[in-house]
């Protein structure tokens, strides 16, 4: 049996909290209550660019990143979506997925070091998750 | 006969060069010479978001993704690949593929606004088109 040692790497943990599992990625929400920021990481170990899965797991990466993308739009209507990996201070493979508003206080700039963090509350953090949650099996199913 | 009235947004056209042509998408350098940086842009009128593609175009887009980050790996072996759709300035759907090195200038933040670009000379840019083109073909073949 293969065992893949994936552990999220510890600067991602820090800054999410961990939503719900999808068949490849875990799906985190990002801990800032500013933005509607969702991240999947694929559960496999010693992975930094997309071009390091194979075919299979490429297509199942951009397929969550359909869903999540779907998802989002359903449960928070936002005026545009950013998918993006960029990898440069944390090199394992993950890929932000962002509701993007009109009037949020980064736009049309992009958000990734953006003035200052507000964490939710674990409350908020539920909410959220559970928003999306319920979004992912809505577009499962429609 | 479907005609599909694509046009290069005017932003999109004045800020790169036109390289080469993939089946779904047009692959353009960005003219800032400070970065290796392309950008993919599918021939298909009235797309925002990847989540208005259709599944088969959907998936062509990021194979043309994969390949073209490929060919710039070969091409430039970057230290970090960024991948990115953000259209916050520009609806329509155009896909960032950027190289990234841990001594170029705005290493390890992201690139989008981040100083003023430096143009290619059209003997610059003719180069710097070939030399993905050539990749391009390799990542195919081999």
């Amino acid at each position: 049996m293969k065992v893949d040692a994936f552990v999220v790497d510890p600067r991602l943990a820090q800054d999410g909290i961990h939503c719900l599992d999808l068949p490849l990625c875990q799906l985190r929400l990002h801990n800032d209550a500013r933005f509607v920021w969702f991240v999947l990481i694929p559960k496999r170990s010693g992975i930094t660019e997309i071009t390091d899965l194979d075919q299979e797991q490429y297509d199942q990466l951009w397929g969550e990143v359909r869903q999540v993308s779907a998802a989002l739009k359903r449960a928070f209507t936002p005026d545009k979506i950013n998918v993006a990996t960029l990898g440069n201070q944390v090199p394992q493979l993950h890929v932000h997925v962002i509701g993007r508003f009109t009037d949020d206080a980064a736009w049309p700039g992009p958000i990734w070091g953006y003035g200052t963090p507000s964490p939710y509350t674990p409350e908020q953090a539920t909410q959220r998750c559970a928003l999306i949650q319920d979004a992912l099996h809505d577009v499962k199913t429609v």
